[in-house]
């Protein structure tokens, strides 16, 4: 149970909802449902109601435990579980030291950030209050039948209080209950959904889906199939893997859970690839360097949004962009090739195109992005594309499109797109 | 009501229900939840059967109306309202043209697509069905005191089908009972969280806050605070936003809802900006182009990992990195003055960071990032600071913090940060 105005209202993306879903899953307890409800405590409130009377064994809330009058997750708790709140004071003598250190690095008044606080130390009767990893405590809180963790809201906070949610008794009793099952994730790129819905039909028929929880679901141009199974599954799952392997093997490029980032990042290994690109105006080199380490093989990119920028950073022949347009096989392979030689890298991505929504013409329409993929003094791919959607679309699938070339480039394999 | 076991397992982020929450705001229609659920029929029809208990009037879902098994959203929404399903037939006969033209861009057997696809032709009885905008239509249920809005769940398609719901009969009659209220947004940037609470202490007390229903959010590194008010409300509301203007008026950035972004783009008019950007790893250009139009305003930039990018491509000198260290005052001043020079624009922003989650020192801790904003031949602002969170929150927030140091100086405003 996700709380906040502001995230019901969608003017914050809800971060920790797909963070706890991981964690469940990663302990085998099976998640029913995320309900995100607004700082209003009747709405609180018939949200814990509904998960009782869904007969679920844990309820897990984030956020609400604020300084401010809309925080009252612990509250509307403390009611649900028929517990009152208590001061603890051991725990407002630790949160007045936390909030003394913040208040130095603010510079501002101690005594109204204490009053702010003081709330944050009422722990319902019988609860477990945890350490504060912020200044607010997350609560263990026995409710019937129920376990109750109330977690806070940003997600530092959230995710140092559920490990400590996970070490106390009554989370570790309802742990041990939870059954075992294996999830298989199988992610491909390049195929429509309906040609998995055939495969799965077909399978219906050879193997026998009964067990199984099979769901799929398109993103950023890749489609993804998870398949839940459990012990008297797990046979059915490998083949099914087996079969979508047989079918769509030039499609399925992850069986293991790793991503198009991931996998790049060890294909290149040492060797740095660099990116020239456009439309996509740095998305790109954004996701190279997402994760933790992109240093050892990311080089360096320009996002060369004008001409100008194009012949000045990388080197782009003036005459090219005037004999073929900007938007070019040709332009996209320079850009790879300035990338290549001005980052002194290994490899380059060119990419460049039109996102839209306006500058589309009948010739070159919006969506239209060109592609190259290029290995210093070796092989290339170069590729257009017409790429559907928003804007915001056709930046994404043009980062995912020009990831996967790289990946057939390091790989040696035909590209079957 | 958002289906989707991939949504629910946190594989997928959820774009809808934010959109939905915009667009029923607009229309003065309340949000009570958002419900995540999986793709398993009794889950669906009991969070259907929550919403009826909680009293609402509007029900909108938002996915599994496509081909798989997995899509069973019209099915429980039929039973839900005690309506059988009925093949539509001139329905499938849209869907088949749709699905043949659909056949024909990706090369595939239009027969196994059509049987894939037959299963959306299938419509509660009394319903109304929208037209395709993908190849699942919406429909516009009515069931008893509840009406139903299902809609497909790749966004484009819901968009579509949305606007088309609006359109219907009986959407309109509902639409027509919803009461006007007025929300008023005001964006803060450089306070924590606690003044803002302490400000709606004094405003409770001066003012008194009845009829208010008040949010307040921490997002990248900026603080929301979001008002809404009836007729009953109105002044109350107005006189709160001048007490926070009053009180917080150098962090008070927006007041009309505008996003930094948008702000900068106007501010910056036919003036274009430039980027040496370092730990952000190309997520500062991603932002400058975010927006439609952002050719106008947006010069280009390099993403200088390395310190071979940072002297190569914009001319930092090797030996001020050498007598400064990469993350400096100086080698920032130097990657903005690059910008403006390689780029020709009137204004750069320069910016080098500790991102982590390796790589910090006990003199440079992960989360320093030093910035500079610079005019050609103009104004500059040079700031450090020391970022807190995990490497993604670094790299957010060094973005926030550079977008509004640009906005400083485009304003001529002293730095209060």
């Amino acid at each position: 149970m996700i709380t906040g105005t502001e995230v019901l209202a969608g003017r914050v993306r809800d971060r920790n909802g797909p963070w706890l879903a991981d964690r469940l899953a990663e302990l085998g307890i099976e998640l029913a449902h995320v309900l995100i409800t607004g700082d209003r405590a009747a709405d609180l409130l018939s949200a814990l109601r509904f998960m009782r009377a869904e007969g679920v064994d844990l309820i897990v809330t984030s956020g609400g435990l604020g300084p401010t009058a809309d925080d009252m997750t612990a509250e509307v708790v403390a009611d649900f579980a028929e517990r009152p709140l208590e001061l603890d004071e051991d725990l407002e003598r630790r949160i007045g030291e936390i909030i003394a250190r913040f208040a130095l690095r603010w510079r501002i008044d101690a005594e109204a950030l204490r009053i702010a606080n003081r709330k944050q130390a009422m722990v319902p009767r019988g609860a477990i209050a945890l350490d504060p990893v912020g200044t607010a405590p997350g609560l263990v809180v026995p409710a019937g039948e129920q376990l109750v963790v109330v977690l806070p809201g940003p997600p530092r906070e959230l995710h140092g209080s559920w490990a400590q949610a996970l070490d106390t008794e009554p989370f570790k009793e309802l742990a041990a209950r939870a059954p075992r099952y294996r999830q298989t994730m199988l992610r491909l790129f390049g195929i429509p959904e309906s040609e998995i819905a055939e495969t799965l039909r077909v399978a219906e028929g050879e193997i026998g889906l009964d067990g199984l929880e099979i769901t799929t679901c398109l993103r950023r141009g890749e489609l993804e199939v998870v398949v839940r199974s459990d012990d008297s599954s797990d046979r059915a799952s490998d083949a099914l893997a087996g079969l979508i392997a047989e079918r769509h093997g030039d499609a399925l490029f992850s069986t293991d859970g790793s991503s198009i980032e991931e996998q790049v990042a060890s294909l290149l290994g040492d060797r740095k690839v660099a990116v020239g690109e456009s439309c996509t105006g740095g998305l790109l080199s954004t996701r190279l360097t997402d994760r933790p380490g992109s240093s050892a093989y990311f080089a360096g990119g320009v996002v060369a949004y004008s001409n100008e920028a194009k012949i000045n950073l990388l080197g782009v022949d003036a005459e090219l962009i005037d004999r073929h347009g900007a938007v070019s096989d040709e332009v996209a392979e320079a850009l790879a090739a300035g990338a290549i030689d001005r980052f002194e890298a290994d490899l380059a991505i060119g990419l460049t195109g039109i996102a839209g929504p306006d500058g589309g013409t009948e010739e070159k329409p919006v969506g239209r992005v060109c592609f190259c993929v290029m290995e210093r003094d070796g092989d290339k791919i170069v590729r257009s594309l017409d790429l559907p959607g928003s804007r915001g679309d056709v930046r994404d699938r043009a980062t995912t499109v020009a990831l996967h070339l790289l990946r057939r480039l390091l790989r040696r394999e035909a590209v079957p797109i």
